[in-house]
Formats: structure tokens, sequence, C-alpha cells
């Protein structure tokens, strides 16, 4: 049995040292609390998510993927606030019996560590508090971001005539999952990269500041999540389904009509959904487009609360998405 | 199957609002993060605590008890570093196939909100982060404190020929362990209040800043924990085991050897640990009897590394604590 201070010593602390000293942290790891100085002028931004085996990621999952997305995930919901990150917490319960022994236990963290900790440089995130306890595995990640007072995004600024877009492209991770389930490993494929390595939008959150009217990130599904932002900013929504920006090999792999559902209610996807106003969506496209990512018009606030297709489609059954609990719509 | 949005919201944010306008936060739950504003010339305190059924507490502990400690366990850390309580993120893990039925998994839920929010009332501690997930069950806290820049009391900081002093009683926390095990269910019992109820010593360790050379919190018994301390400070410590301040009804239920060896390797006390100038104990001892709580010395720091007892007793084997795990030494 690994003791936990030692397994957060050895696979959590000593990689954090050098950026330690230049994000805030004036006591680092290893006494009853972490000491973090905050930026004046700015506002705290912090969220929690828990990653479940079987529940939010399979158990057979690469250890790499499993740290990676833990923190992803987290930090998506910083992203959707147009918040730059600063520091994390992880809370890991693992069960070392699922390992054949401490060898085994030791390359699991070392891998999960290693996707954990890539995750957190690229985005300059400190670790900054951790707790390592035996029982079914699972990862308590708490972020911990800045944004200047007044400017941060949320879900309830959207107007009637807005536009609605999102970054990036959807159904990926809903299309990874099912590949997965179907027994594809290959982690070079596209599909299941959405999946198990899904990219925060940090980036892209701060590139909004100013001109998103309202934000929020896409985890359950472009509806479900949709309808969240239209009760908090009263209002409508149309949506274009063929404008809806496709994943790469999602309609080649699941042929067009379930590309659009997996695109409309699958979740996973981890791209924000936001609404700006039609006079900065050039600009907005601009700043986006200079990192990288596309922000793609998929339909228009109105004040008529309730969601309707601009072809008129039902959109009746796209609201749920469940992760991997295996109770996908 | 409860809704998480459902959960969240019917549990743990309606009676957080008429907190929330008054601690700093200016967006609350219910977006995709939360927005805090930190007081100007003060320190972060943060740390995360994952309590696990049948690790941490008992899978039949009551229900108030079991969101009382999983929070109290967090805050004790704050208190250990003087810092003063300000919010909380809460991640729970729940398996509703534990419950009967729904109005079982309600009745529970309430239960254990109304144990969470009662201490976090008492602290002024205001949820800022929830997230709810289905798994065994399981409470991961994110405690946020403050502390003025300079003042954070550590691990580091003790001098040969300190005192070394605890506040409270010792031994209580595994003596209430024992004794539910027993088949004890009396809440009114003051062994078993120790062990489920844990009383975080905030105000204890705001205090003890500007007298306290070091500080920690005891969770994992004294020796344990000392040894951590010396660690940090390197030091060496001699320990007045008669000098040991007993758990109520600790004696009398245990008898005099079993109860020292509670308070030494005992855990789950959540007393704090800390260490003073000889100079300084009188006027921190004033500071904390104002608080109804007692300041005992029971040894003194030495440059001699390791620790020893001052009547010679063999102190080997009083090192380690498995909470709840059945592998008490």
């Amino acid at each position: 049995m690994l003791a936990e201070f030692d397994l957060i010593r050895r696979y959590f602390m000593s990689s954090q040292e050098a950026s330690t000293a230049s994000n805030g942290v004036t006591l680092g790891c290893g006494d009853d609390a972490t000491l973090l100085v905050p930026r004046a002028g700015q506002q705290l931004a912090v969220s929690v998510d828990t990653s479940v085996v079987d529940i939010h990621f399979p158990r057979e999952a690469p250890a790499f993927a499993v740290g990676h997305r833990a923190l992803a995930v987290a930090l998506s919901d910083l992203a959707a606030m147009g918040a730059t990150s600063r520091w994390c917490l992880m809370a890991l319960t693992l069960d070392q019996r699922q390992f054949a022994d401490d060898q085994a236990t030791h390359a699991w963290l070392a891998d999960y560590a290693r996707g954990f900790h890539a995750l957190s440089q690229q985005h300059a995130t400190t670790l900054v508090g951790g707790d390592v306890t035996s029982g079914a595995l699972s990862i308590g990640v708490t972020v911990m971001g800045e944004v200047p007072g007044g400017e941060a995004l949320t879900r309830g600024g959207a107007q009637p005539d807005d536009l609605i877009a999102v970054t990036g492209a959807l159904g990926g991770g809903a299309a990874g999952l099912a590949l997965w389930k179907k027994g594809e490993r290959d982690l070079e494929h596209p599909l299941l990269r959405r999946y198990l390595l899904p990219e925060p939008r940090l980036t892209a959150g701060v590139a909004l500041r100013g001109l998103a009217t309202a934000a929020m990130d896409i985890s359950d599904g472009l509806m479900a999540d949709l309808a969240h932002l239209r009760e908090a900013s009263r209002v409508g929504a149309v949506i274009d389904l063929e404008a809806l920006p496709l994943a790469d090999e999602l309609e080649s792999t699941l042929g067009h009509e379930a590309a659009i559902r997996a695109a409309l209610s699958g979740g996973d996807d981890y791209e924000l959904l936001v609404t700006l106003s039609a006079d900065d969506i050039g600009l907005a496209q601009q700043r986006l487009m200079a990192l990288g990512l596309s922000l793609t018009v998929i339909g228009r606030c109105c004040e008529t609360l309730g969601v309707s297709a601009a072809d008129q489609s039902d959109l009746t059954g796209y609201a749920g998405w469940q992760h991997f609990s295996g109770e996908a719509p």
C-alpha cells in the first residue's frame, strides 16, 4: 500500500516546483493548506468537476487520458467564463486493488500524472492542493482562474437577435465514445481524441471577452446546454441544423442524420457556446482564427421562448446526455 | 434518478442565498463558475479533503454527521494555517442504489445538507461550487480562506526550546470510532460526538497568529502529525505523556494505558498542534480561554532530532492511523 504523502510528493509535486514561484504561490503543497496571492483588480472564478470511472470515462481508458480529461473538463468551465486559469486542486480516489501489483499502480500513476501535468502546463495552471484516498476511481478537480472585474462571460446576457455561435466542431465527443464502446483503441483517431483528450477553450474564452454577450461550455450536448443559456438569458433560439460544424470524420463515420444528432445532443465536446451581436461576429471570428480555432454561427436568439429549427425540423428528443453511463439517448 | 441540477439547486443553493451577497460572491452557483472577490492584502489559503465511505466514515453514519464531518476535516486545514474561512466547493458522489427509493434519497440528502450548512454557517463559509455525480459515496471539499500576508501559521517555524501545545483534548476521535464499531449509536455520547462531529479550530487558529511559531492540525494522530511538524521545522521533541489532555470519558471508557495510546496515535481529533515560545504561552492560553478552549503544554522542542518521552517511555509503535479502514494500529 502506497502512502498518500509519498504518492503526492512523487507524482504531483516535483514537476510543479518550477512553475510555483512564478505563479503567485507563496507556500506550495506540503503544509496544511497552500497560500496564494490573487492579482489586484481580478475576480476569482472557481469551479469543481468530478470524473468518476464508468460514469465519465471508461475503466480501461489510458491513464494519460484520464488525467488530461479530468483537468480538461474542469478548465472548460473557466474557459466559459472568459477567465484565465491559474491554479487547481486535485482529489484522486484510487482503488489500488484494481492493479496487479505496486509496479502496475506506479505505472498507472506516472502516466496519469503525465496527462494531468501536460495540460496544466499548457494552460499555466499550478497544482496547489492534492489529496489521495482509497476507493472507487474518481477525480475531483477544483480550478481557480482570474478575470478582470466586470469582464466575465456569463449565461445570462444573451439578447434577442444576437447570433448563436460555437467554437470548433460538435459531435466528436459522442462519436468517440461510441467508437470506444465498439472497440476502437487508436488514440490517433480524431473522434477518439475528441472524446478522450478534449481541449478546454481557454484562449478562446479570453478572446471573446467584450464581444460575447453570453457563454457557456457544451458538456451535456448543444441542445441541453443551450436550454440553460436560454433560461438564464430569457430568450428563445432558432437553430440552423445545416450550419452545425461537424467534427472531422463524424459524417463519414456515422452518416448525415446521426452526425446531426450527435452534434445536437451528444455531450463531452467541451466547445464554447456563445451569443454575440451581429456587429461583433467578424471581429470575434478574426480573434479566434488567430488562435487556430473556428467560430461558427449556428442560429439566432429570439424573443419567443423555446427552441426551433430554421427548417422546421422536429427538435424534441435532443435534450439529454448521460456521459459514459451507457444511457445515452 | 434525480437530476444533478435539481439536486444542487434544491439542497445546496437556496439556503446559501442570504450569505452570498455579503461574502464577496459577485456571481453565485448556477453559472459555469462562481466569481469571488478576495480582500486586498490577504493571501488565499486553499486545501482539498476527500471523505470516502468505509474509509473515512461508516456507511451507516447519520447523514447529518457525514455532511458536517466532510466540511469539518477540510476547514481544519484552514484552522491550522490561522486562516479565516470564506468559501468552499463540494463535490458529492452518491450511489442512489444504496437507497430504497427516491424518498429515502431525498431524506438522506436533506439531512446531509443540514449538517453541511450548519457548520458552514457557523464559520461564515459560503458554498460557491457544487458537483453531484453517481458513484460510491464520497465527498470532496475544497476550502478557501484568507490570512493577512505574512501571518499564516506553517509547519516549518518551530525552534528548539519552543513549547509544544495542543488545543482541546485528544484521543476522542479514535475512542469514538471504537465505540461506533462496538454498536454505540447515541450521538449525545461525548466520544461519539468527537468522532462524528469534530469541531474545526478556526477561531483558535486566528487567535494564535503572531504567537504560534508552527501549527498543524491533528488528523492522523499526535505522533504521526508531530513527525511532520518536526521534519518541516527540523527540530526534535520531548513529550510529557502525563500532560496529554484526554477527551471526556476517554480514561473511564478505555482505562489509563489505552487512553494514553489513543491520545498519542489515534487520529480524527482535528485539534491544533502548535509550538510557541515559553514567553507567549500565557497570552495564548488567555486568548483561547476567551474562546472556551484550552491550550495544554504537552512537551518541548529540542535540537536533537527524533521524539522521546519525558519519562523515558518507549514511543515506538505510535506512528500511524488509518481512519475508518479498520486497520488502526
